[in-house]
């Protein structure tokens, strides 16, 4: 699904806990604004009253709640239900979405934990879900200094934090691997430094695109 | 996944609403408990702690809450959760497991509604359930009789028989179809009558199988 009537641009944010993705979601979504462009900024799981009803599944109970193929499922239903309700409908009406993580997310977690959960969740993709993002930011980040900062904001929802240092280190790689893979698609974003820092780098990501698909009147 | 110890046998009941295929599997149950057999009788959407909680975002609230594909993506999530956690624990026990509904429920309503809802939910079943009952019994109704008796005890929560004749007859065919092509695995039923001349009809299909798998003294 996706392709035809897509004008606007679709933007997603990725990397570990404490890379300062989510921040960095909001900066880009306020600077496009303050340019006078239509943004809806967004996040999965969830962005989407049906998805934030699946979210409330995945991420409240027993972490041994779910086995990984269920949860696999459960994020594509949310997934396809984002999509679907928010962000085709914004992107044909010329709107830009930021999203705080989409199906990279998916990939790496699963990925990280198991090879063939990686295989599940490209076919489930492929078959469910079948767009991607014109342009993915990838937050790299040392997993030392974002483990702490994400220790240190943990809102006791994301079981993913809980998993030390070793996990955090695969999910990093598994996030740069992702850039390899998908070159056209994915920029690496150097998170080090101050949030306005790493805002630069991702506005000289983000501007050639603009420039690109809305003319220079989009990026006056 | 699943061939790989399955000791017990596993059992559905599949038809129409209204047609009696509840009470025949709670009679079912009944008649393998008295011949001192270990039943486990469950139904879908449901059956296991997880999947009765996405069963709660599926029938409750609006119709129209839910895309048919984000739909599918709940009921197999559902499916995934009842299959691993409570009917193949069960079967590796050697339990025979009565389940009200299981897959060929989606595949004929979700057929019924779109043919290409029916290779969708196909595709998701290869994927991530790859599983299918050892029998199945087919309660044939007559969907003018089934209506009526469907409405009179409609709880409100099934969505499906506000849909009139015309789909429940459209439901029926895709049922009997199903009992044609798979006759390995599927029994048609005549539904009509009183509960126990039904009851009988399903034992006369389920004894049979019983001898053959646990053998003379399962079946005294």
């Amino acid at each position: 699904m996706g392709g035809a009537g897509r004008r606007g641009l679709f933007i997603s944010l990725e990397g570990i806990d404490g890379s300062g993705k989510s921040t960095q979601a909001g900066l880009l979504a306020e600077r496009l604004r303050e340019r006078g462009i239509a943004v809806h900024l967004t996040r999965e799981p969830g962005g989407s009253p049906g998805a934030e009803a699946i979210r409330s599944l995945l991420v409240e109970g027993d972490p041994a709640r779910w086995s990984p193929e269920t949860e696999i499922l459960l994020f594509t239903a949310a997934r396809r239900d984002h999509l679907e309700r928010v962000i085709l409908p914004a992107l044909a009406r010329g709107v830009i979405v930021v999203c705080d993580r989409f199906a990279d997310s998916t990939r790496v977690y699963q990925g990280a934990a198991r090879a063939d959960l990686r295989r599940t969740v490209d076919a489930l993709h492929d078959l469910m879900i079948a767009t991607e993002p014109d342009l993915t930011l990838i937050v790299d980040m040392d997993p030392r200094a974002a483990l702490s900062r994400g220790l240190a904001r943990s809102s006791g929802e994301d079981r993913f934090e809980d998993m030390g240092a070793a996990f955090q280190e695969r999910l990093a790689e598994g996030f740069r691997r992702l850039a390899e893979d998908a070159p056209d698609r994915c920029r690496l974003i150097d998170g080090a430094g101050a949030p306005d820092q790493v805002a630069a780098r991702i506005w000289a990501a983000v501007e050639p695109l603009l420039a690109r698909r809305l003319g220079p009147a989009g990026v006056t």
